[in-house]
């Protein structure tokens, strides 16, 4: 029932819909590994229960899990929450699991990137992650979705951004990393994120969010809330490091116009307090050679741009923060008017190194 | 999606449909244990692609496999055959498998019995048994389906033959065993297949097929045809130690009505010639305490009547056997004459301890 496909999805007739189009589910990955997440990833299992239970009111949600956790993983998680074993080496759905695509007749295949754990064994986060790379296959095979593989073509989800009208949003720290796709030049990649999302204009960010482990994935930065509409992580604090890559972002952003000719309308989310590592935390964390290490002191790449958009509603991060949680949410009240616009606290979810952008991935509705 | 249900499936209108009855698809786990399947299993690997394949041609097919055998399989498999991660202790989905009952409403939930692997400490086959055990909670999670978990009774799908019209077939050989529910008298095992089956009246026969190590489950030497009508394995032959056996299975089955007052039409079907064991086969076998050893001259419980009935199709092993397998062919095709009759070649599934309907599970059709 499900296929690899050898053609591309923009010549198949497929594009990648909006994160803000009709989802059937939303998937995640339940995480697990100590040397990531602290006091044996039990705050971060409890806090990725509170984010699939948000999701969980408004669409399907499928929670994949090891067989080491999966009964663990169902005990904690509500009943309405789909739990299906998959193996895995970490839990960021959006970089491991498929890009979905559809076509106009409700046709919907998943585009399954090569995946190296963001850099390989340039600056991969860790070793291995072949369980990591099976993920979007397996998530299609349950669906019994046909899929694209992109062998030899390494990208995530996290790192690019669709208005699903033709416009991507990318950046160049990611994609044009020495760790993914080093032999390919800007232009070889332009032709895969044409060929394998339906786009036509991609729009090219310098950076990112700073100290991103990701090598600054765009969907920590910016997200698109709408056609012609996004939002872009902020700080008005012009000694922040932030500064100037935000600056830069909103530049582009401001003096460009998407595939249909639309200037974008930018919505500033100022970015919380500093987040840093407390010595408690980074001693809940096992030390293992090859994975990054997380240390006491190390600012975390915070950003309210890693919100999730699910049917009718908007789950955007919380880090406690008097001032600039509530700040967000009038942001995002206003950018989504019809939208319910719910905060988890996620501060152990950003320790992890990536929010509730990075450990959710939609899959649209069509017709199946 | 999936909730544990603490009620029992004939209180809530629910019963057994027969194995004849429309079904949405059939499941089957990936054979891989090296202490039960010779030669890495892989001669073992190649008939559940067969019998898969016949399968496929009239249903949709899932194979569930373990993360190391995942490529494998997926690669070995037809295209059109759903390939699901599990973890397993070894490939009996007939016995590790969810039941799935169904209402009048198409409604289908399913029932996942303890399994201790066939006796557990007592005479169980191999140790641990902990995966095995999580298979029928895994398939109810995937495909959306409540169950009843029937904890501290132990029952195999292979120990239960039902017509879906009340009446249930079981040996005492099985369900009487010191390994499997010692704690129960013979009328409270009875209470419980009513309650979790929907039946009302349970035929008893002594025994199954001479040492089949499962401790005779009734699918190896029985298989209801439909209401009304069984097969029944047989041997012309008053030496062979399955004589007696078959001998006395048959006047039971030819002195009891079922449920509906109906008498048993009753067709037989001659065993195969002995199937042994050779010294080639025993030697690609992995030796591992704790598991069931596979040695030269054992004789195996092969039987016709370990058949499967798909939609539209009867799928039943053969064995190389010029004279039996043909003989069972014209048995089937007489009792299903509006089924195709397609034969398996099995040996490589014998050797492993059970066959065709001992590999597979159908998942009724309902309205989901």
């Amino acid at each position: 029932m499900a296929k690899r496909l050898n053609t591309k999805p923009k010549h198949d007739g497929y594009r990648m819909p909006g994160e803000f189009e009709p989802h059937k589910q939303t998937w995640m990955v339940w995480p697990e590994r100590t040397d990531n997440w602290r006091l044996g990833a039990k705050p971060a299992q409890k806090a990725f229960v509170e984010v699939a239970q948000a999701i969980s009111h408004y669409e399907k949600v499928t929670v994949v899990v090891s067989a080491a956790q999966y009964e663990n993983a169902r005990h904690l998680l509500p009943d309405d929450v789909r739990v299906v074993e998959m193996s895995n080496d970490d839990a960021w759905m959006r970089d491991t699991g498929a890009t979905f695509v559809v076509n106009d007749k409700g046709g919907v295949r998943g585009v399954d990137w090569e995946f190296n754990a963001w850099g390989g064994l340039v600056d991969g986060l860790y070793f291995p992650w072949d369980q990591d790379d099976k993920v979007a296959q397996k998530m299609c095979e349950i669906e019994e979705i046909d899929s694209y593989r992109t062998e030899g073509f390494v990208l995530e989800g996290g790192s690019i951004h669709t208005d699903g009208e033709g416009t991507l949003i990318v950046t160049e720290a990611c994609l044009l990393s020495e760790g993914r796709n080093p032999h390919m030049s800007k232009e070889a990649i332009e032709e895969m994120l044409r060929d394998y999302l339906g786009v036509e204009k991609i729009i090219w960010l310098k950076n990112g969010i700073y100290l991103d482990e990701t090598n600054e994935h765009v969907d920590n930065i910016v997200h698109y809330a709408a056609p012609g509409v996004v939002t872009l992580a902020w700080t008005d604090d012009e000694n922040d490091p932030q500064y100037p890559l935000s600056k830069a972002a909103y530049e582009v952003l401001a003096n460009t116009t998407d595939a249909k000719g639309r200037k974008l309308e930018i919505h500033k989310l100022h970015i919380p307090s500093t987040v840093e590592i407390t010595e408690e935390e980074s001693k809940g964390v096992d030390a293992v050679e090859g994975t990054l290490p997380r240390e006491e002191g190390d600012r975390q790449a915070a950003s309210y741009a890693n919100y999730y958009i699910c049917n009718d509603a908007v789950i955007y991060p919380t880090f406690g923060d008097e001032t600039y949680d509530q700040k967000a949410k009038e942001v995002l009240q206003k950018v989504f008017p019809d939208r319910d616009v719910v905060g988890v606290y996620a501060r152990e979810i950003i320790l992890g190194g990536g929010n509730i952008h990075c450990i959710t991935q939609q899959q649209p509705l069509g017709k199946k």
